[in-house]
């Protein structure tokens, strides 16, 4: 069972998802958020009930390392190679929280760097921090998704102060290589700018990319903050905890001596599900990975057989696909798409203001679904 | 089973409550975080197990209202006596971070007038929204713990925009009457400001007090939001979902307008949790009220007969007791409380910076408890 992947049905999905399925009519096949039509791999499912069953539903431990320090310092050192210090593992209630927290608590007032198309909550949060947003953006006719370091050089000589990272990138579908980190460091480094890198979807980097830590980066160790999560990739994000990881004393007792009123809000069960899923996940993950990967070529098929005109690029981590669907002239290609068809997709514009006619797909489900997903894609649209 | 409190065991506690009992060593007998060392009601415990056996670890249900709005207005009607509009609640992950959430969105920069002592994470809550914090200072040889009205006054009129209630308070053990309660309305209405009323603790009035919600004072409607929750009752903090509550349409159309980077974090968990809670947990809280009645009054025979130069006043709410202990003459007594006699009770300075020889006391465990933890204060400090 360790190593399989099970499919929920419609109903258990509907049940199970509440938001992804739960907030779209019946009728509606959901393409959207970021949650996989999966079971919940077994020990994390264990780990919950074993929880619930012992009373733990009030506060959980406080302060860094521990038990979740040490479940997490394992699974980077095996998945990543990368060696975390496990009492510098900083729990927080997610991802999002932890990017706040980590911009309130060590980063100077001034603009916010932030790659766009970008994960949408994020795109909120210059403003959320009063900062001013500055944005990497990727042309959409570029033929590969990459950080423009000149511009990034650009916006930190104008006073920004920090890069939101997201590696691997959603929904660019990147996972950077050490050499385009390397860059990135080296620009921030002339500014004595900090990096603030959401490595949520690090343990979804399919076969043909390998995921690079930004701490993991030579000479990055004191300008540098990761907030991680088994949240995505176990696909637990209703059970509330992430936990923010440096390498520098100095930003982690920054971190650690914020007021509680900051970060106090992580879940007890979120903590004993992580801790289950970095210990005793890989099995499962490494199934993930392959029924991603196959999801992947699948896509691709049906792309060229439904929807010959989309263009996307290689997907290289997690199930996020972006299609560029302009040349089939809908401005809102996923407005069309529900009405006409009923799937539901993201809208391109909600992680590119203003940007048209491209979508995020979630591929995470079986590939009887996929497969209906483009075909209706494909009915309205064309 | 319904009605019916069952006392944790030490090993129970120990696993159930990672915080009270599992930060301090296996001598210590805690009496500090506010937990109770009694077994989660059964139809709470139920709920999340069903919600776990499910699958239904993603994310929850977005927006205002729906069947958790319904069941905390089906719970204030029932037990305050209080209309709520159940589309005009808006989950979100903890009550410190509704508080945040509430000062962020809806008050201008300004200082907050803050009651003090206070709880503790809230001291910092004036920095965390970047304001000056104005104190409401409750003299210690004060009879009874009033709002200084005069004071607020004062406060508003050198600039603050907010008043930070805590209704009932933790940890004056008060429950504020409704004639106090309009007295606050009148000095705030005079300048325009605006009334967070933290009311987590509602459900834990005693006999011989009731809840006022501040929102059921005639006139409240326009200036003030209440942020509530099933956590302190039911003890289920680690479950991570509260509500905030507003009656005017214009502050509940702001709440629900902020990006989602600043509210997106309650737990799927939490929210089955708070439904059953309200929906199915009256015969248990009442049997709970009972319980803490019961326990106030052995720890009234307890002081007289242990500490009998303790000075406390009447609880009316909570289940923390807040005791002068001035006379045994120790500038901290929690911390030789700790060191002579291996009990963990809170230290009055984490309420009120400076304030000497106090402390906070949890009488929710069993009564064999609170005497040995009555009978090893009194030997620590006599």
């Amino acid at each position: 069972m360790a190593g399989v992947i099970r499919d929920l049905t419609d109903a258990e999905a509907r049940r199970a998802l509440v938001c992804k399925w739960g907030e779209v009519p019946d009728d509606v096949l959901p393409a959207w958020v970021a949650e996989m039509d999966y079971a919940v791999a077994e020990p994390v499912v264990a780990a919950v009930q074993d929880a619930v069953a012992a009373g733990m539903l009030g506060y959980p431990r406080v302060g860094a390392g521990g038990p979740l320090g040490e479940a997490y310092a394992g699974f980077a050192r095996r998945q990543f190679g990368h060696d975390v210090d496990p009492e510098r593992v900083v729990p927080t209630v997610d991802v999002t929280a932890g990017v706040r927290l980590a911009l309130d608590a060590l980063v100077p007032p001034g603009p916010l760097v932030f790659p766009v198309p970008g994960y949408a909550p994020q795109l909120a949060m210059a403003e959320v921090t009063g900062r001013e947003r500055l944005d990497l953006v990727v042309d959409p006719d570029a033929e590969r998704a990459e950080l423009d370091l000149d511009l990034l050089d650009h916006h930190l000589a104008r006073g920004a102060r920090a890069l939101l990272l997201t590696q691997p990138h959603n929904p660019w579908g990147r996972a950077f290589t050490r050499a385009e980190l390397e860059g990135v460091r080296d620009v921030v480094l002339r500014h004595g700018a900090l990096v603030v890198s959401d490595e949520i979807h690090a343990p979804l980097v399919l076969e043909g990319a390998e995921h690079v830590p930004y701490l993991a980066v030579e000479g990055t160790a004191d300008h540098a903050v990761a907030v991680v999560a088994a949240s995505k990739a176990f696909n637990i994000a209703g059970l509330k905890c992430a936990q923010l990881v440096t390498t520098s004393p100095a930003l982690h007792e920054r971190l650690v001596s914020v007021p509680l009123a900051r970060n106090e809000s992580w879940s007890v069960l979120g903590v004993a599900a992580s801790e289950a899923a970095y210990v005793h996940g890989d099995a499962w993950l490494a199934a993930l990975r392959v029924r991603l990967a196959e999801q992947r070529t699948l896509l691709g098929s049906l792309l060229a057989e439904h929807l010959p005109e989309a263009r996307t690029r290689p997907l290289e981590a997690t199930y996020l696909a972006w299609l560029d669907l302009r040349a089939y002239g809908h401005d809102d290609p996923a407005a069309v798409a529900l009405e006409r068809s009923r799937v539901q997709v993201a809208a391109g514009h909600d992680y590119q203001p203003g940007l048209t006619g491209h979508v995020r797909l979630n591929i995470a489900t079986s590939p009887d679904r996929l497969t209906e997903i483009v075909r209706r894609l494909a009915s309205a649209l064309t």
